[in-house]
């Protein structure tokens, strides 16, 4: 997998990331990079910017690293987690939302995030980028079925929010002790299993004629309640 | 200008938005579009999708028309509002970003956004898009100098809201009344005269260890903060 981007690059670094190849543009030279990718003691591949550009579709900054595929966490780092606020995505396609939603959820100090194995998208380069490194510290949980991982948090405590039209009011929810809040896909919304599993449906009054917020701007504002209900802000 | 894909063509119908070219992927059938275009008296230009990818770069949904340029507000328009909340935009740079906070003022019920002539995104293709149409819905005034605007918008009766960190804790920041909320530039933030200008500094406490929010999720929070507010919510 291809990470790129010096902001995305310099995490990797700190979170010793297994590194296979190097990519840099002709007179790159941001020297915390350099001397962090020197320690490697993998070859320097020099390259033309049009060369870098064919690698990968985004703004590159002159660094490309190929690295190990994420390895997503298991939900068993749940067990030690107490009062854990984390976030589920019902089936979240667009990289650039999943990307910005880690990056949310990492400033609001969420423990974790859930994804389904199938039909949504997964940990890749875009994402990466997108979540501007972020993602080294956010622990991503890829489960096979959500219905069933609802159950467990169920029994394990957590009170399980889904955010939807039609519910209620986002700020009347009590977000304290284990909270699981579940944002659904970008077009269909909550799937109909996921939705008739959840305790609450939050509802984000909105006052526009178009009254559509983007996904990760909905989740966004959710978690942050969420966490001032949390903090007594 | 170009603009393209459905909504926001549908959208520019609804507005009336002068249309100077029509250009369709051979096939679109978008009933919808279709008879909205009609009433137009104007040629359809049916292209082959490679053809159509050239013209615009993004997801055009097999249509794409040449609009006359978008029209910006006159600041007067503010003279006849009450009680408005209005965003200031100090050099929000990109235009995902510009288009992304338009989205989420128009569905919060933001009255106008103002941004500045120079140095900052103007309202384009990749903007209009990223709206997902809702530009329609949304004043946008272009000013020639922001704080000569925020002197203008004191002596009106606004209290000026800055975001940036350091500042009070944006739960407890009074947004009823007139109220302007800034949001400064992605790298740099609010231009130093800006922020002396400013009558309060809302910050967003985060728990992370990056820290960092994207413009328009942070404007996303404070907004919706806002509209809780004043709605009593």
């Amino acid at each position: 997998m291809y990470i790129y981007g010096k902001n995305v690059v310099k995490s990797a670094l700190d979170a010793n990331t297994k590194i296979n190849k190097i990519y840099l543009a002709k007179g790159f030279d941001d020297s915390e990079i350099l001397s962090g990718l020197r320690k490697t003691d993998l070859k320097f591949n020099y390259k033309e910017k049009y060369e870098m550009d064919k690698i990968v579709d985004g703004m590159h900054q002159g660094i490309i690293l190929d690295v190990e595929d994420y390895k997503y966490k298991d939900i068993s780092i749940l067990d030690n987690m107490e009062d854990a606020l984390i976030v589920m995505l019902d089936h979240i396609e667009d990289p650039h939302n999943f990307g910005a939603i880690i990056r949310t959820c990492e400033a609001a100090g969420v423990d974790a995030i859930i994804i389904p194995k199938d039909r949504a998208c997964e940990v890749n380069s875009t994402v990466i980028k997108t979540s501007t490194g972020t993602i080294n510290n956010m622990n991503i949980i890829r489960v096979t079925n959500l219905n069933q991982t609802i159950k467990y948090l169920k029994d394990m405590g957590y009170w399980i929010v889904g955010t939807d039209m039609d519910g209620t009011c986002y700020t009347k929810i009590d977000y304290k002790g284990k909270t699981c809040i579940i944002t659904g896909n970008e077009g269909k919304g909550l799937s109909e299993l996921v939705e008739k599993n959840c305790d609450f449906i939050a509802s984000i009054p909105m006052n526009g004629k178009v009254n559509s917020l983007n996904a990760s701007v909905a989740t966004a504002i959710i978690v942050f309640e969420a966490m001032k209900v949390r903090n007594g802000l």
